[in-house]
C-alpha cells in the first residue's frame, strides 16, 4: 500500500478531473476532489438529508458511491490515456454508522494491471473534528479500450 | 429462494413503508416501492442524469443504494416489531452497464436469523421494454435491538 | 439461473474432467464429480477429520475449495477449447456450520463472457439424509489464453 | 492497521494455539504458526502437490483456508476467554497465481467488536527468496458464546 506508482499518462490529473466532472451523481452528493496522486484519490462531501437512510446516517449506498468513485479514479490515474474505467465488482464492510458533518473516501490501488486493477478504499466520518473509520471497500476495476460510448 | 417465509410481525408492510419513507436518499433517486412480501422487496426508479457516472449509465453506487435498500427491507420484513436493521456488509457484481429508462431492484432473504440475515438481490435495467440483468448483490443484514437513535 | 447455455466446445465434459483430475487438492479432499452440464458443475465429498476446523466442522476454506472448483468448472464448461480458467475473486457467506456425513457443492454460471464469467455456488451439508444449505458463493472467473504454463 | 490492541484475555496465545491444534486441516496443509500477537496472526506452509489446482499452483481454496485461519485467530486473540469464533463471510481477491516454495498468510483485526470483528489478510508466495503478494482477504468473524459443541 506504500507503493510508489508511476502513471503511464503524465496528464492523469486532468483526465481524472474531466471524468469526475461528468459524473452527475458527484454533483448530487456535493462531492469534491481532495487529492489526486498516482494510484490514490481522496474525495469528500458534507452531510445532507437527501443522502440519508432511515436513522439519518449516510446511506450505505452513498458511502459506496463515493468509495467506488475514489477507488475507480485511483485505478484510472494509472491507466493509459486511451482507457476507460468500469467497476467489475466490489465489497463493502460497514464498520460504524456514517454519522457526522463531513465524510472522506480514500481510494488506493493495491495491484495495477493492464486490464484488471485491484483497489481498496476507506471511508471516514468526521464529527466534532474527530475522524472515525466507517467503512472499507475492496474491489476490481477494469480498463476498457475502444468500446463505443465508453471513454474516460 | 423459493422459501415461503412467515413474518413474525403481521404489520410488516406498514413497518417497511414507514422506514422507507424516512430514507432521504430514496426521494433523491425517485425510488418507489413495487412489492413488499415476506422476505422479498422490489423497488424501482427512472433514469435521471443526477444519478449517473461518467458514461451516462447509472452509477454503481446508486445501483448499490437501491439494491441495499431492497435487500435491507426484505430482511426487515421478517424481523420482530422492535428491531431496527443495519447493513453489515455486501458485495456487488456488475454484469452490464446500467443503461435504460427504468431500473428495478429485487431483494430477497436467503437465510433469516434473529441477529444476522443473509440476503441477495438482482438489479435490472429496462430499455425499450427489454429487461437486462445488470448487477447482483449478496449481503449480510443485522437486526439491532434497543440501541439509542436506531429504530426501524 | 435457469438459462440454457450452449457450450462452444462440444468436448467440454472431457475438458472439465481432465482439468479436474489435475487438481491435487481434489484427491486430498476425496472430491468426486456428480454432474457436468453446460454452465453447471456439481461436486461431492465425504466428511473427513483431515478437513476440519476446531469444532469438527468442515473448515470454511475447504468449503471454499470445493465451491471454487465447482464454480470454476461451471465457467470452464462454456469457455472455448483453448482457454484456461483462473479465479479472479470470490465471496463466501457461511450460513450454517458444515456438519454432516457428506457435502455437495453446486456451481452455476450467472453470466458468461469471453474474458470474465460471473458464477454462483451453493454448498450443502447432508446429515441423516437431510440436506441443509451451509454456504453460498459469488465469484468472478477469468478465461486465460496463451499464457505459458497455464492451460486447462 | 497500526492499532495497538489490548487482549481481554492474557492467555490469548495459549487459547489460539490450543484451537489451532484442533483444526485437522492445518495438519493436512502442514501449516505452522509464525506469529501470534494481539489482533495479528501469521501462518506459513510449504508447497505440496496435494494442495494444488490444475496448473500446479496452490488452489485458491487452500489460499483461503490459511487466510481464513490467520484472520479468524487474529479475531479470536482479542475475544474474551469464553468465546468461540466462527467465520460469517469473507471475500478473497486473487492478485497473482500462488506459485512458490513457501506461503505466508497474515491476518489482522481491522475493527474488533463484542460480537462482530472485521478482519483483513494478505497472502504471500515466496519463490527464490522473493515475496510476492498473491491474495488479499476481507472478512467478518463472529464471537459465539455458550452454544453447545462450539467452543474455542
Amino acid at each position: 500500500m506504500s507503493d510508489d506508482f508511476q502513471p503511464s499518462d503524465p496528464g492523469y490529473r486532468e483526465r481524472v478531473i474531466a471524468s469526475f466532472n461528468r459524473q452527475g451523481v458527484m454533483e448530487t452528493a456535493n462531492v469534491s476532489i481532495v487529492t489526486i496522486a498516482p494510484g490514490l484519490v481522496e474525495l469528500a462531501f458534507p452531510h445532507h438529508s437527501r443522502l440519508t437512510q432511515q436513522h439519518g446516517f449516510i446511506h450505505a449506498g452513498i458511502v459506496t458511491t463515493v468509495l467506488d468513485s475514489a477507488c475507480g479514479y485511483a485505478a484510472f490515474s494509472l491507466m493509459p490515456e486511451d482507457a476507460a474505467v468500469l467497476s467489475v465488482e466490489f465489497k463493502i464492510n460497514l464498520l460504524a454508522p456514517s454519522n457526522g458533518e463531513r465524510f472522506h473516501a480514500i481510494g488506493r490501488v493495491r495491484k495495477p494491471g493492464r486490464t484488471i486493477t485491484v483497489v481498496e478504499g476507506d471511508f471516514y466520518s468526521i464529527m466534532n473534528g474527530e475522524r472515525k473509520l466507517s467503512a472499507t471497500m475492496v474491489g476490481t476495476m477494469m480498463a476498457i479500450y475502444g468500446r463505443k460510448g465508453i471513454d474516460g
